[in-house]
């Protein structure tokens, strides 16, 4: 299935999601089947022992506005793989994307990878049916690959969780099977400003598709767009050489005092079951709810599942500046409580506002340049959503924002400036970027509006 | 002090030597002043609380020839600094080095970077003096920074340590200090073919180095050392791209199973207490001995010690061929117990053979073909020294061998075939190329034999 224009596609998905049969309703988080609360710790896990607990963690010495704190976490160890076949039709590359329901997602159907796989999935522990297109991605491969790291995901919600993230193109035109249609990065570019259609999974793999896409692009240099392809072309001009970067990353690991520990869910202090849910005693950050699923469309047609809901929309976003006639984006090293190493690259803002409500004066750097920027100067204002496998309902406004003059070429030493040819070039390495870091990318990379 | 041959460098060195005045003497672990077993656990540790800690590792599913083991291991959370000064004379780039005395160094002195100091060395944790050229490595710097990574050490003799490996080259000349000189990269070079006189931080740092000095080489392409420049300068011929060998990296770490559990020191099986030592049933591995030290060179002049001390001699190899015309390094995707993330590329061979004396037939891969070879193919072959803060005469072998014909082109999934290039894209990302495989790429891309 390769649509023509966009209004084909809105037929075929409609057409899905009349297709697929769902639903999703809370229920107390006691009540939920085949899970259950460790009599000694409260940690909530799955009888079988697999997919994910949620647990306590301890948090100091972060170096955030807030220093320390205890939250739930979701510790799900196992590494899944979100893989995305890649094939030419005419010349032009599309990706294979499934029309997927997740029990979180907002609207409920949305634009998966081709494979989203967790290792439960692919060994069978959900009892269900084998992985469509799981083959091209899994050793011996018959494609040709585009990328292939091991990436961290939302590292306040999840401990150490990791996927494999892949592109993969092939050839010869695989069977196609309902629920997959293929969509070239312009038509993906566009359906991004579509609010919560591109999954998160989609985004953060297709950020490895940036650079290669952008390989020899040329398009008009006084628009935004050719901006962006010159700040992934031009090999010289960047604020900072790759190896002054790598080494303000590395001073930043170096800084960080983090401090983590597991603790018991029932101790975690600031929260409390209530109502059937666990939730903060200021109504802040996120509630852990119950849900039971119906689903038509996937392996397993019903199940019980715990499931982190935001108690309020995040920002992301990238401030982005024309430096030497250079596109650059300014990004953080930001401790990331839950990530592998504790530090990671991440967009210039990346908060939940709400958590500052009771903190005035120490709101994020930069959310003001954000929020206040006039509209000519906003590239990008979308409302997209986090994997709907694991978070409820938690939609993000991620923005891409021309910065105006106020916002400082030599910025506090957490930011720096840094082109997009740095930005892909880290990307293929695994535990660099952090997720949000990566959507950011894979929106500002497939950037495809004309606008000056 | 920059010498015109390696003549005058001898008799500056034999100076330095015979000015330190030092002595290192084995006493029982017992006898330690400063140091203690934690009553419970058997732990060794310092009555500050600082320095570093032996603690038992049980380690499970490692998929390496042996699967499960329990040993002590060193854990030293914090993170120093190795910091290597470059600078011009006359055009040609010279490094700082220091003739600086540990007390596990075979010889004694031995050739360490400008700076070589643990966060408790700058922070006074000692009582010591302040450490000599910190300043060029510490922000705000004033020099170019060439190269700063934070990289992984000995991960079967340490838990999860890490330094900051850095260059910085200067412009102007900084005094120069007593035991301190500046050699060139051909001089450390020629330097490297004495056992035991550069020290292992020197040749992990230089690891850094390797990329910047090889860009714009071109020796004479019938030589090896021609063959180890084109190998970094070749943009294409490569037998897999970048993102194939990250992919095979990936793979690896999808693979690993490894489980690691810290355990009480007196726990560990197959490790008891006997005559002052901590040492192995079957003699096999380390021993953990105590030392009293008596330095008049350092900024603490006396102290004890627990150390490591290898009971056989480690080997550590690179296979080298030219495929295409391009010389490739054989690497192995390994697992590292220690290392953060439980994978790294590693050395073709990296073993104590010793440990497989007792297992006839598992020797590791690679082995037989690397000590097999003949005279000709063998490019490099010498006795260097592990470190010598926590290692007590630790020597292993070091080889660069071109493979016979009888080494395959597509070896075990474990194992690739990659360019110099890739390795030195590779060292500038932390966490990817250890400890080993760095010192040999040093090794390697300092190359300076015109022998074809």
């Amino acid at each position: 299935m390769v649509f023509s224009d966009l209004v084909e596609f809105g037929d075929w998905f409609a057409e899905r999601r009349r297709a697929q049969k769902f639903d999703v309703t809370r229920i107390p988080l006691d009540d939920l089947d085949g899970w259950h609360a460790d009599p000694e710790t409260g940690d909530l896990g799955h009888h079988t022992g697999r997919f994910f607990t949620v647990e306590g963690l301890d948090v100091t010495s972060s170096g955030r506005e807030v220093d320390a704190w205890q939250q739930p976490i979701i510790n799900q160890a196992e590494q899944g793989v979100l893989g995305i076949l890649v094939r030419e039709f005419d010349g032009v590359p599309h990706c294979l994307l499934q029309a997927k329901m997740e029990p979180g997602n907002v609207n409920g159907l949305q634009l998966s990878p081709t494979v989203q796989a967790t290792r439960s999935n692919f060994t069978g522990a959900h009892g269900g049916r084998p992985v469509d297109y799981l083959e091209h991605f899994l050793a011996p491969r018959t494609g040709r690959l585009i990328y292939d790291a091991l990436q961290s995901e939302q590292a306040s919600w999840f401990l150490s969780k990791r996927n494999r993230n892949m592109i993969v193109q092939v050839g010869a035109e695989p069977p196609l099977l309902d629920d997959f249609c293929w969509l070239s990065f312009d038509q993906i570019s566009a359906l991004m400003r579509e609010p919560n259609l591109i999954n998160m999974d989609t985004r953060s793999v297709l950020a490895g598709a940036v650079g290669p896409s952008l390989r020899g692009a040329d398009p008009d240099p006084a628009t935004f767009r050719g901006a962006v392809a010159r700040s992934q072309s031009a090999e010289t001009g960047a604020r900072h050489t790759t190896e002054e970067v790598l080494s303000w990353f590395t001073e930043a690991k170096n800084r960080c005092t983090l401090r983590r520990r597991r603790i018991p869910l029932s101790q975690v202090s600031g929260w409390s079951r209530r109502d059937g849910i666990l939730t903060h005693e200021h109504g802040q950050h996120f509630d852990v709810i119950g849900v039971a699923v119906q689903a038509s469309s996937r392996e397993v047609t019903s199940w019980h599942q715990p499931m982190f809901e935001p108690r309020s929309r995040g920002v992301i976003a990238f401030l982005v500046r024309r430096i030497g006639g250079l596109l650059h984006v300014l990004v953080q090293a930001r401790v990331e409580t839950g990530a592998l190493d504790g530090v990671e690259i991440a967009p210039t803002v990346q908060c939940q506002p709400d958590s500052y409500r009771l903190m005035p004066g120490r709101a994020p750097m930069f959310l003001d340049a954000v929020l206040g920027a006039p509209p000519e100067r906003v590239r990008f204002d979308g409302l997209l959503s986090e994997e709907g496998g694991r978070f409820h309902q938690a939609q993000n406004r991620y923005l891409v924002v021309e910065a105006g003059d106020d916002v400082p070429l030599d910025p506090p030493p957490t930011f720096a400036w840094i082109t997009l040819r740095q930005l892909t070039e880290f990307v293929r390495y695994g535990n660099l970027l952090n997720v949000e870091a990566r959507c950011l990318l894979t929106i500002f990379g497939f950037y495809q509006e004309d606008a000056p």
